[in-house]
Order: C-alpha cells, then structure tokens, then sequence
C-alpha cells in the first residue's frame, strides 16, 4: 500500500495527530515493510449475530500473516450463533492454513478468569463480562497481548465488502510501519459510506456520528491552542489499530465511549496538561496517523437509535475528562441542552473506564480461561499444511505485566 | 490470493474449463508467484463517461506492478472528459511512480493506425473505431501486445469499490500463476450483487443477464456431452484475463457480444469440432479458471434495456456459431420467439466479429498511433521516483505479428 505524504500534524503534549493521509494504491508492490507488520499483528473482530457468510467475508479480508482474534457477543439461544461462529473461523483456519482464537464475552469462564487476573469492574450484577463493544475490545487486546506480538487492529464483523477490510489491515500496517514509533496509533477514516435515499444509492462522505464526534474533538484543541481546527476526522473510528505498547498503557471505556476516549485518554495521560507517569512515552512522543481509505464502507444500518447513542457517548466523555477547559464543557453542556438531550441543570452521565489492560495478571488470565472458559478455542489449521502446530498462545512465553 | 483448489474440470477438445473456484484468503502471505504475473500484466480498463472519482478509485485498486491501459469512449464535447480522464491517470501516474498508456477509441488517428496496421474491418461509416466494447478492447489488446508484456487482462471502470478491482486483478494473476500454460484464461464470477428491492439493499447472486447467458452455453456443452452441467459460470464476464499468446488468437467480437463470443471462438478454434489451424495450441490444452470474488460487484445501473441488449447478443453469437448443434439452435429460435424478441420465420441477428489481433502490423499501429493520434499517451510516473523513465511501448521492441 502506497500512503499520501503526510505534511501537517498537530501536537499536544507528546501527541501528534497527522492530518488524514489517502491511500494511493491498495497493492505498492513492495510488501515486505507491511509483512513484517502483519506478521506482528493481532486482528481483534468484535463480533454480534452477523451471518456466517459476513464473517467468512471478512475473515478472508484479514492478511495471511496477522493473527485473528474473534470476541463474540452473540446470542446463544435458541440457537448457539457462538457456535456458528467458532465453526466459521475453525473451517477458514482448516482452508487458509492459519491459527486464531475465540471467544464469547458472557462466557462464566471468562468472567472468572477476568476477576482472577485483577479486572472485576470488568464484571456486571450477573456475575459476567459487561456486554458492551469497549468491553468485547478489551477483551481482545488481552488476548493479544498473551500472543506476545507487537500490534493490535480492530475490524468490525458486520463489513459487506471484505475488500475494505483488507484495505483497513493494510493501512493499518502501512501507517504502523511509516510511524516507526513504539507507541503509535493508526486510525481510519473511510472513504464513503453507500445509504439510501430516495430510493437511489448515495455515497455519503460523512457519518452521522463521526461529524459532530470529530467537531467537538477539534474544538477542544482549539481551545487549547488558539486555532481552529480539523484535524481530528477519525474520532469514532471502529476501524484503528495501535501498538501493544502503548495499547497496553490506555484506559479503555465500556460501549460505544470506546473510541472517543481513546483521543481523551491520550490527551490525559501523555498530553503534558496533567502530570504524565510514563516518561518514557513521553519522551518518545505518540503518532496518531489517520487514514481515508479508498473502498466504501458497506454495512448493515444499525439505525437512528444507535447513530444518538454513540454521539451522547462522546459528548459524555470529552465532558468530563478532566483535561477538557471549561468553555468546551459548557458548549457541551448547551449543546445537549439544545438538542433535547439533557434538561437544564443535569450533568451529562459518567461512561464507564476501566483500567489498562497492561495491569491484568496475564498469566492468571490464561490459566483460568484455559480451565473454565468453554468458549474459549484455539483453533490450529498450520497443522495441515505440514508446518508444526503452534498455538496462538504459548504459556511458557506470556509477557508479564507491563502496568 | 488463496483459491480453494479446482478438483473438476470439462473438456471440449482442447479446451478445460474448470469448476467454478472460491478466494480463501485475498492476501494469502506469499506474494512472489503473483507478482511475477502482474509485473508482466497489462491491465486494460475500457472507461466511458466515468467520474474522475469513480476512476480514481479504479485506478488505485490495480496492483502497483500491472500496466495500466485507459481506453476511453468518453463525451469530448462539451466538455472534453477524455481530458480529464487523461489527466487522472497521468497524476496517478505522478503520486505512484507508475507509468500508463491512454487513448480515445474515435480519435481519428486511432482509425488512420487501425486501418494502417491492417484491420479495415473496426472502422465505421465515419471513418472511426466502432463506438462498442469489444472494439475498445480489441484495440486495449493491440496496445498490450505491444509493450511485449504476457498478460492482458480487464477491468470496468463503472466499479465503485476499489477493493473489488484489487481483487480482480489479484485473481487474475492467482488464476494464471496456477495454471501455467501459455495458453490460458482467468474469467471472473462475482460473489454477489448489491440491489436495491423494496427499498432496501440485497445482495442478489446472479446477475439478470449472466444467468441466462451460462444456462444455454452450459446447454451448448451438455448437447455434444449428453450429460446436462453448469460449469460455465462466467458467460458474460467483463472481469477476465489470459495469456496474450492465446489473446492474439482469438477472434473478437463487437459491442456486448465480446465476452460470450471468446467462450465460442475457444469452441470454435479449439473444440476439435472443427479443424484447428494451430497444432501447437491444441498440443498444449487451454485451461479457462472461473474464480469467484469475495467483493460484491457494485458498479452503476446500466437499466433493463442494456440487460436485454447484452441477452440478446450472447445468444445470437450461439445461434450463429458453426459448433452449436441444430437442436440448440433451435431451442434458442424457439426461446427467442417466445421472449417476443424474434418474430416467427426470422433469424437471430449476426454479431459483428473481427480478425484476431494477433493479424495486426503493430509497427504501423505504432507509428501512425505516435503520429497521428493526439489522444495517445504515455504518462510516465516513474522519472520522479529516481529510476530511469521507461515509456511502456518500447518502438525497438514491439514484437512481430504472431497470426
């Protein structure tokens, strides 16, 4: 994959966000710089209720060299889609030659082996692992991080185009590869998104969520520095991928607050405002690149309700983090108030944050899922292909704590 | 690319068409067999009155190594498309080290280097190429041959996801890498569709032409067999490859017949119904793969009379090709009546065919190309990237006519 030059960043504190750059071709030619990335990647897809033929999809997407990851939420009764899924991967694993692992989120054996390795807030009244997409994705970046390899991307399941999904894995390692940086992120806008309108396909170039998203993102730079700005344009990127390093050292929030606050806990912990206790990253400085990339995104409309949803959840975040300065709080606070959403003299509500990933006692982790989780497979399709088998996972080489 | 393997085939004299092949993966890690295919590719994409947009993305899809071929039946007037389309590839060209061949099928010195070169045969009563597809490919074809490269395959330029034309091309070097013969041909099938239908999107997995095309050539098949079959999945494929050693062989024919017609014209030559005049091909079988994408194929609504259009010729090139026997002809007069297409008593119409372009003197297609034809390019990108600029079309080295 060939990327647009990147001029122009922004900085805040040790973050620097690129201005968007595009793709100039899926395929450069040269693909060693993007396999040796890959083969360091995990793939984590969040997964809930999608068919089987969308899954194989996107499993066919996601680059030989990089590990899939599959956290599933999906219903198990009446019938166990869990299952489905496990086949799908298992089938894909068998024809491909390539290893993964699986999972359900409202797994009991994963609730124990989360509360074992020191996360209970991860845990809800029903003694399992909270159902939302933040929870599903810290899940994953567990996983990851027991695999021992050096990258993570998120891909979501429900993508009609397997095409863009490749194209996300490339930029992913493409921008990875450019920032040369331990605690980099990559974050990816898309090009168009098909929708209906009366009663003809129109290529939309924003979304519904993304567009005030980003706005509010960009004036809380603006208030800092003095200067209008747009470069923020990947705040609820779903699709985005980072190092383990820095991975590992983020605060990650339950739901649909997932992506936003990975900007505000950025800015919080290594945006030089509030007093940083990681010299090292904040001597190194962390690239956030953002990537257009060229295929549209095609899936399911999840509707009206869902679009409000994630909007109020990164008003409610960028509210009240405590690095947000009081006029962009306030505007906030109109803002919702004009909108219907808050009656006047309510506070937008708290989203819920848990603890980075890099303070699970991964050893724990792996044992108690490995003993009581059910869901929990490693399926190994290398085994065919006459290279020995080797699990994802190898317990002797799990990396410690990194927080 | 990762294809799942082709256990069936049919045979028809020389000719082997295998059983339809699905994408496992579509970066299957190992990319050296590919890209020594694409670095002999050249890709042809016929292109009429696109958006640049649109174009842009088409072009972003084709693998860094193929050769890029613009043949352009675009509006000059009132505003010059060809131009900007010109433009498009050439900046392309610029941002990727690239280099390209553009030209526009009326150009009228495209005509003079036709008739020229030695195929009186394309030039209609204006004095111009025939305005059809399949005259824009044959003339992509000429092109081809000369930069001396092994491989021409096709791509639509009315394709909305760029991801799908990676894939094609992806496909077509998978396609040819695997079966190895100098005589080859790669036919694309895609996986689906996307529709609008009551208001919402479907993905339909045939298209409305397609299904009737494949059901009487596989009728075609099953007359000399006995045995009834639907291995011919890609009657109609736009999307398709071969070496230009078989290229230059063919017969090709105008409009919207060209894709069906090269299915007959391999019956024709190579069946072993009729006597071939080339031994060496029927010595060495000529494999056709039919590989099914992972990407929907979501390109703009040509509208029902263009369907009907493209029916009607596929048929007409059956009813009229010297290998079909008498009680499939038949059935199609008979399908044809009862459609109201065809009154009782009539014939189908001819389809217009021309001589291979293996017949052409690609010397004086050059020439008068280079001196005559002021919508000839050859933009060259690769100067900026600090190699040696190197126009695609070496005149030195322009190979003999091989027919």
């Amino acid at each position: 994959m060939r990327l647009a030059d990147s001029f122009r960043s922004e900085r805040f504190g040790a973050v620097r966000i690129h201005e968007l750059q595009r793709v100039i071709e899926l395929d450069s030619g040269s693909s060693e710089a993007l396999r040796a990335v890959e083969s360091q990647m995990v793939v984590v897809v969040p997964c809930m209720n999608e068919t089987r033929s969308v899954i194989e999809g996107v499993l066919s997407g996601i680059p030989h060299d990089c590990l899939i990851v599959l956290v599933s939420n999906s219903d198990r009764q009446p019938v166990d889609r869990y299952e489905i899924e496990a086949q799908t991967v298992e089938q894909f694993c068998r024809l491909a030659g390539r290893s993964a692992i699986t999972v359900h989120q409202r797994d009991p054996g994963v609730a124990a082996a989360v509360k074992a390795a020191g996360m209970p807030e991860l845990i809800d009244d029903d003694g399992l692992v909270r159902a939302g997409k933040g929870e599903a994705m810290l899940l994953g970046m567990a996983l990851a991080a027991m695999t021992g390899r050096q990258y993570i991307g998120y891909v979501d399941a429900d993508n009609y185009v397997p095409g863009s999904v490749h194209e996300y894995c490339k930029a992913y390692a493409a921008g990875l590869a450019q920032a040369d940086s331990p605690y980099a992120m990559v974050r990816i806008s898309w090009h168009s998104k098909p929708k209906l309108r009366d009663g003809r396909l129109f290529f939309s170039r924003k979304g519904r969520s993304s567009q005030i998203t980003n706005e509010w993102l960009n004036r809380f730079l603006a208030e800092y520095s003095g200067f209008g700005t747009e470069v923020i344009a990947t705040g609820n990127a779903g699709e985005h991928a980072m190092t383990l390093a820095l991975g590992l050292k983020l605060r990650i929030a339950g739901g649909f607050a997932v992506e936003p606050y990975e900007y505000m806990d950025l800015f919080e912990q290594f945006g030089g405002v509030l007093e940083s206790t990681d010299p090292d990253v904040m001597a190194s400085s962390v690239p956030v690149l953002q990537i257009e990339t060229r295929n549209p995104h095609f899936h399911d409309n999840k509707g009206e309700e869902h679009v409000r949803g994630m909007r109020m959840q990164a008003l409610n975040v960028l509210y009240h983090s405590p690095v947000t300065l009081p006029a962009v709080r306030q505007s906030i606070l109109d803002f919702l108030i004009e909108q219907g959403a808050l009656a006047t003299g309510q506070e937008p509500p708290r989203e819920r944050t848990y603890p980075p990933v890099g303070t699970l006692d991964l050893d724990l982790l792996y044992d108690a899922l490995d003993a009581e989780a059910l869901s929990f497979r490693q399926p190994d399709g290398l085994a065919l292909t006459g290279r020995p088998p080797a699990p994802p996972i190898d317990r002797a080489s799990i990396p410690r704590r990194v927080a």
